[in-house]
């Protein structure tokens, strides 16, 4: 149902880790932190305008058509026959780009969930999701949900089809901890995605499916063996892990420091491990981090239960 | 817990159905029927025999190295230290040869947990997985469980991995029917297995992953819609479908009249479809037989609820 509009409003959305080893495009779960904020707040100008970008150093266009939050609260104004209506954005990003936590994503979905709350809320969340997803696709030019998803719904999120939007939230173990580390270096998408295998081999299919659904079935029975023996990547991490200095060092060091799990965050070059509890997660955080600080990368750590909310209105 | 020993034992072993669509070699279900049945029974003379077979037209053998009701039996009683132990079988054949639907992986399982059940159980049930498998692998040479495991434990059994014997049941909805129906043609496995593409475009591993998904959450969750949006397999059916004839007149058909989903058995001929409901699993076979009929070619449909029981003693 509509509510009453607000004069103001300013969200969160959360950074997010695409594909979690097997779930290659299928798979994603929303952290606590980093993520994006956005102040969404009428205007007597018609029409959606971007008055402030901080934390980009100036990288973000302002123009709306080429923002991923303006296109994403831009088609959703447009959705609701509303482009007339006067908005403007504040855009705050908080996390880095290019860093595989699901940047675009974040602001494709703060800039949609901003404006409906502003404008009293005529969607539920689940239905922002062609908004959110048109804002990111306008980032990087593709179409998947692996992020867009989780930042929205909260929790972990599982694509049976991005094509259709076929997307269902998983249960969340209630102790499941995620560590995400992110290594400052860039790796450009284009070579994340050039270096992937056009072709599977058929064994590798069946060992991934086999994995897809062991951590599926994990997550929903809170078996948090089944999860461990399920979250290995046979077809992205053995490639895309050579972008990344000192991948298999670190991974050695998680799972020695008792991750249940450990691998790329979407395309890297932050990296991720799933942990049974907070105390595991903070430890494999902290050997991951001194790995990548001893070849010196400079690197950020974040701890954090899974996140079971996605974005959301702070105060 | 060891009971005491009986004199003579007769157990049915079920007939299932691999692959399921989009779980190419990680899932498979039991049905009803048909099934083998073998009886064992304690001999005087030293050893395992194998002294009747029925229903195989004469073409199993019955040199027990040869045999896979005998190699299961065998590899049970050698991995106890009994093979000093007097045992005869008896195997009668209730299902066809290379139907695609697990007629060896039946004859193992009904071997290994008949020869258990004779000696005082000394094993459960799941433990006797290696020993079905290695009777069925004797037969054709492969390893997966996706036969074996359904047939064994009943219900829907999930293969994280054919390698580690890493395999979960899953609960059944309540109301989930399937209809299989076998025509009488003959596939040669060797065939069914070199039509398979070597390679998977990585696009079509998203797809079969995204489905594999889907259909666990439907099975778990009882989303029938869930799981009919799910059962869609991108890789072995496209091919296969060419050694079926009026497969896709069938697939049309059986849709048509309410089927969840609809693909081939195993390797097949047989076909499959599962259904919401009794009434709608009869009518679905009743229209999958009338298109082989057709053709003209003579098939068989069976029935049924998917089997929770798996293998079992029969009086």
């Amino acid at each position: 149902m509509a509510q009453e509009e607000l004069k103001e409003v300013r969200v969160f959305a959360p950074a997010s880790v695409a594909n979690v080893a097997c779930g290659y495009d299928v798979l994603g779960f929303a952290i606590e932190a980093p993520g994006d904020e956005i102040v969404a707040r009428h205007s007597p100008e018609p029409g959606l305008r971007i008055v402030e970008i901080t934390g980009d150093n100036g990288k973000l266009p302002t123009e709306v058509s080429e923002n991923t939050a303006g296109v994403a609260a831009q088609d959703l104004l447009r959705h609701l026959g509303m482009l007339d209506r006067g908005v403007e954005l504040e855009i705050h990003k908080k996390m880095p780009f290019g860093s595989g936590l699901g940047s675009s994503a974040a602001s494709a979905v703060a800039g949609a969930y901003a404006v409906n709350k502003l404008i009293g809320e005529p969607l539920i969340k689940k239905q922002l999701l062609p908004f959110a997803m048109a804002g990111e696709s306008s980032a990087d030019g593709a179409w998947h949900a692996d992020n867009v998803g989780p930042c929205l719904l909260g929790g972990i999120v599982f694509i049976r089809s991005n094509q259709e939007l076929d997307i269902a939230q998983l249960p969340v173990p209630e102790n499941l901890w995620a560590a995400v580390v992110h290594p400052d270096i860039e790796i450009l998408t284009k070579v994340a995605r050039e270096i992937l295998p056009r072709e599977v081999p058929l064994d590798n299919v069946t060992q991934q499916v086999g994995n897809l659904g062991g951590l599926l079935c994990g997550l929903i029975q809170e078996d948090y063996e089944l999860i461990s023996r399920s979250i290995h990547d046979v077809i992205a991490e053995p490639r895309r892990q050579k972008l990344i200095p000192e991948f298999y060092r670190a991974k050695r060091d998680a799972m020695a420091a008792g991750a249940l799990g450990f691998s790329i965050s979407g395309a890297g070059p932050s990296v991720f491990a799933l942990c049974e509890g907070e105390e595991t997660a903070r430890r494999v955080g902290a050997e991951v981090s001194r790995v990548f600080s001893e070849v010196p990368i400079e690197n950020q750590v974040y701890v954090s239960m899974v996140n079971p909310h996605g974005v959301h209105v702070v105060a």
